[in-house]
């Protein structure tokens, strides 16, 4: 039995955390999940799971995007400060048992159940599948249960436009609680940021690599003067010495994110709100301190990215290590369906 | 590459087969498949799966079902003479390679495709699950696709309402071997067993254990003579004098399926429609015939359930036998995926 407790280590929380494989890490990964989650590894106990599997449910047909991506994201995760001794970094593809229990629970979940999750129904419209939904990508949630479950984490960060997910882990957990009659598994609490959604350099849609309007954690000085430049601002703001508009302008919203000295960027949104600053100024200031935050993470991953076998090496390490630990979890819920004959 | 040759071992075919283990077997399944199954294990090489994990996509809230007739359904197969040295039989949910390939071909085929498959369909109609039907049923013939093709099966004997699951396979086979550009994976052909179905007793409805109209091979002498007592025949044949109807009379059904002398079985028939020869005469005949042919089996049936650390060997056997043999092709499938990473 296992409730509510961490019987792997004396850390008070299990934590299950991770990214679909599916392009390098950006700024809205850093301030969304990636700061949290090194901060959280000296607390608690931590694994992230490399969704290479939940990539390919909508991009089998273009499986490097994902495949291509994998070490990219360890390295990421190294960058910026995630520790391989403090936390479990784990490949997903190579843990059948998240396989196996998503078998079991897919028995306990109704097609109408999934197409009523608010969640998954706004991804079904935003890639507009219709129809043509992929089974594996309409079934994720109950994949992602399995994830869950399979390290009994007690604490799951998302932001929350994620919430079902973790409703829809919760009734799964409380149904083989049922069916077992003793509580085998945990249900999670959800883990919400205190950082606000970090938007897009266009201000217009989700970031995203393909969309151009992001920066990844490894863009080069050029990349970043390129993202900078091109940011949206006030549009009204037509000569520096109008007054300006801070809301909306994501210069600002970055300088929030990122600068270091909040007094400064108070005085910097004083000076642009009754007029007399640039857009040219306050890029230069927040180009400077993106470079200079940006530089360390983008040399060590590259290092990280030039010795390849050591991230392998690493999350090999990591994955073995989520395997013996989620046998226990795949042997109780066989249990609860009878089936540890042989 | 493994293309329609048979690599294992070098017997013509690879027949993949199996049964749900969701109740003990019956004279149904003896006369579709079993009798079937015993002589090909003399030719080609033949795995039997006991499908545990299918049986629990429309039982997982009753478990018990499935779990308690795993050993039931291995010791018909040896009672009726299949041998363990010739068929590999092993256990669905200790495969974890059926759990892995399933979740990738799960991305390659849509949720409109599985609702049009018209075997599923029927099924839900029979089962009444409307739109609450169990995302491990509607996604079923995924997982019978991960079954053969791990296996990498050349022939699968399966009855004409089975025929869109093979389709299914052999679509999600084109699919990965389209994006492996080469043939990683076997298409499969149906072996159509040329015995037509065996009604049930009372000639109305699927036979089914729990409809108490099918004869199970373990069937006691007394439930064999019931059995037979309130078989359907000819409701018209109120005198024995009258002359009597063969076709849908179960009685005759029977004799052709399992009466050795079909010119006894002639004779009977012609009397019969003549007029003169009465029901209780024809049931004493089949009675006598089915009572000889199920005293071995249920005796055989019996010893071996006896001994069941022994039905469990020759499971675990098979089951690791199967194991190491399907890891190729989730290598293969994964290798399409760019998954063999770490």
């Amino acid at each position: 039995m296992n409730t509510n407790s961490n019987s792997h280590t004396n850390k008070p929380e299990i934590i299950l955390t991770g990214d679909r494989a599916t392009g390098p890490l950006h700024l809205g990964h850093y301030v969304g999940s990636l700061k949290q989650r090194v901060s959280l590894q000296h607390i608690h106990d931590q694994t992230i799971l490399v969704a290479d599997m939940q990539g390919l449910t909508d991009n089998a047909h273009n499986p490097s995007k994902v495949s291509s991506n994998i070490l990219n994201v360890v390295a990421d995760y190294l960058a910026v400060g995630i520790d391989p001794t403090k936390t479990t970094i784990c490949l997903q593809s190579q843990l059948p048992v998240l396989a196996e229990l998503t078998m079991f629970y897919s028995n306990l979940v109704s097609i109408a159940r999934l197409e009523r999750n608010p969640t998954v129904k706004s991804e079904i419209q935003n890639k507009e599948f219709g129809r043509s939904i992929p089974a594996g990508f309409l079934t994720y949630p109950i994949s992602q249960a399995a994830d869950i479950t399979a390290f009994n984490a007690t604490l799951v960060p998302v932001g929350d436009d994620q919430l079902p997910m973790l409703e829809q882990t919760n009734e799964i957990v409380r149904k083989v609680n049922s069916l077992a009659g003793k509580p085998i598994l945990n249900e999670c609490r959800p883990l919400l940021s205190n950082a606000s959604r970090l938007p897009s350099t266009d201000g217009k849609s989700k970031m995203s690599k393909s969309m151009g309007n992001a920066i990844n954690l490894g863009a080069t000085e050029k990349e970043i003067r390129a993202a900078v430049k091109s940011m949206y601002t006030d549009p009204n703001h037509l000569r520096i010495e109008d007054p300006g508009k801070v809301e909306g302008n994501i210069v600002f919203t970055y300088l929030d994110a990122f600068h270091t000295d909040t007094n400064y960027v108070s005085q910097l949104k004083e000076h642009y709100q009754r007029g007399g600053l640039g857009d040219g100024q306050t890029k230069k200031v927040l180009e400077e301190c993106l470079q200079e935050m940006l530089r360390p993470i983008r040399e060590r991953r590259a290092d990280l990215l030039d010795d390849k076998a050591q991230l392998i090496e690493i999350l090999r390490n990591g994955t073995q290590v989520s395997r013996e630990r989620t046998q226990k979890v795949l042997f109780d819920v066989k249990d609860v369906f009878g089936l540890n004959i042989i």
